[in-house]
């Protein structure tokens, strides 16, 4: 039910004409109260398109009333024109919804440099049909009209005693955030403070989305968006309502991370051991960029040497000569130095899991990525995206 | 002539069973005096390999009398055995040369892991081999027992003013250094002393073999080691040999990045107008660490939103509104928007220029790299390396 499970919001996805093959392109998620309660995280990429300048200054107060979504054109690098267009967008829905304008987050994802006089006018179109289209059932199809090389939407919902959160998520390539990633949108009917609400999702986000690390590339349109209304009557526990939040993000990153651009392996990287959880993502990271590292795993082969040689361009505490290295169970590399031979481990299943242990602390880190394959290449040379 | 084009040198590479088709994969430089200078750069990479430990005690005194270099096996992660398989292989070596030990330098190239009874057997045969066939003629049969997934052997030489100097090059994949970078041998006939080697091979390295960076992955075993005999009996300007060196280690940098392993494309990053030379490569690097744009230069796509995008994870001084950006020589972006149209920029050709002008200082940097296709992910992921 994605965006809509939580009482209290309505959403809409419609065909707009931004997306040559006439599938649904704008997405409008609205939220009905009683309270009006926004937080968001952000790309730190500092080429930040022009959705995000905007949403950057709506939700500084705390407060969203509504979404409009766009796949289709990322309006980045589009100059005062496409700052123009986001302000337009917002200003069309709250037009309609009898909203402010200031209340409106607008979030964008295609190709950057798109965000002509023709884009404009498609979104503007796809506003007005989604607000006349709004409904409670309306998350799935919101779902759907965010989605850009995903191949399918991606939406969880998460219950506890009276309240819901609900999500939904586009991403398939550039998945690489700082601090936030891809446009996700997350609801809930809990009771919740404004900075309630952000340190919560900054928590969420911080071992969720940020440590999906794809392909090593961030977006410059990535942003992170939940909305409380408090329709539910309920005040949840704080760590309650962080766990449950958790949850929710870890399950949209994983299918992210699933959904990811020709990938064949979706490979968790548990860092253990490290001196720091800095240290282990960075460990855990290094690993995750390493092509070398990704197209072994591409290729089936359990090449162990390829992750010590990614551990050692960083900056972590560790010992090449005290390290174990697992994949699938099996520990191919121990002291840092051949363990149990190569034949006995089996990469061919999708899921793939690589444990590092550095052996020099207590502090854990689990990175999520994919392999580096001929169909990546494919989709990310033939078209422009 | 590869290293033996200098006076004074001889060199020979010989087949010894580390390679399974049978081809060389030893090779031996020696220099004959009558000075014995040595200067050697490593790879920053913590994970050294054991030929460089044993490699970074021999030069520290600035003499270097012989290089044994191996293909087929790295030599890392192999423990005490290991180190001491470069220990006896120079000490095989300097037996039979009559030296010290201490005067001969190891470098291994192939397989991490690799290094076991076998493996030290072979390295050892292929010492006694070496030195056997060791000719003033050898360079060029050295330049080919030194490679890997190579598919010509890199040699390179500029004379100067009675005086030469030789080098030979092995790297095809891994091919991102900090400092140092694969295995390279440099020979000069001119008279320097240990420090005048040794600052001169920093700086050409410095904006050379350092500023390829094919698929950001550092090797493990990277190492340029010049060798220094004065046997023309000049005395170069330093000036004129830091510029003669710069321009070998050029070419050779060059010849790497064009056999790099699977590209179709070489990528010319030129990096204008940053705030210092440090912001210029970091710029560059960044970019040519993007594989959604390495991806799209294999496509022959002009996608210059992806530099931009790679641009913004960068911390150099920038403005996302003031960045020109040429593909081939076309202006596609100029001041963070569109410009000129993608259908007027050819990609077709393998030498592929991209000029990013970031317009806040006068600072430049050039690095090179290659594009991101199906060979490289095939090479990579059907063959352990």
């Amino acid at each position: 039910m994605s965006v809509t499970a939580p009482q209290g919001f309505e959403a809409a996805g419609v065909a707009a004409g931004l997306k040559s093959t006439g599938k649904p392109d704008v997405a409008v998620v609205v939220n009905r109260g009683p309270r009006k309660v926004g937080a968001a995280v952000f790309t730190s990429n500092r080429a930040k398109a022009n959705p995000i300048l905007w949403s950057q200054e709506v939700v500084k107060d705390g407060t969203v009333e509504a979404v409009v979504l766009n796949s289709g054109g990322a309006n980045c690098f589009t100059g005062s024109f496409g700052f123009q267009t986001s302000h337009l967008t917002a200003e069309k829905a709250a037009e309609l919804l009898g909203i402010s304008a200031g209340d409106v987050v607008v979030c964008s994802t295609g190709l950057i440099g798109t965000g002509d006089e023709t884009f404009r006018r498609h979104v503007l179109d796809g506003v007005e049909a989604g607000v006349r289209a709004l409904s409670v059932d309306g998350g799935p199809s919101a779902a759907e009209a965010i989605m850009t090389t995903d191949t399918v939407a991606k939406t969880a919902v998460v219950s506890r005693d009276g309240w819901t959160i609900g999500g939904m998520a586009k991403g398939a390539g550039m998945l690489a955030p700082g601090l936030a990633t891809m446009l996700v949108v997350i609801t809930t009917d809990a009771d919740l403070d404004a900075d309630e609400a952000d340190a919560a999702l900054r928590r969420a986000t911080g071992t969720t989305f940020d440590r999906l690390d794809s392909d090593g590339c961030m977006s410059t349109n990535d942003q992170v968006t939940l909305l409380a209304n408090g329709a539910s009557g309920i005040r949840p526990d704080p760590e309650a309502f962080a766990a449950a939040l958790a949850q929710l993000s870890g399950e949209l990153a994983k299918k992210l991370q699933q959904d990811a651009e020709g990938a064949s392996h979706d490979i968790t990287i548990e860092v253990r051991g490290a001196a720091s959880e800095d240290e282990a993502v960075e460990v855990g990271r290094s690993v995750a960029r390493n092509n070398l590292f990704k197209a072994a795993i591409f290729g089936n082969d359990p090449n162990w040497g390829r992750v010590l040689a990614a551990i050692g361009t960083t900056s972590a505490q560790f010992d090449p000569y005290d390290v174990d290295v697992w994949m699938n169970g099996v520990r191919v590399c121990s002291a840092g130095g051949p363990d149990r031979p190569r034949e006995d481990v089996d990469l061919s299943p999708r899921a793939t899991d690589l444990v590092i242990d550095l052996k020099v602390g207590t502090a854990t880190a689990t990175i999520l990525t994919n392999d580096l394959t001929h169909d990546y290449v494919h989709e990310n040379s033939a078209y422009s995206s």
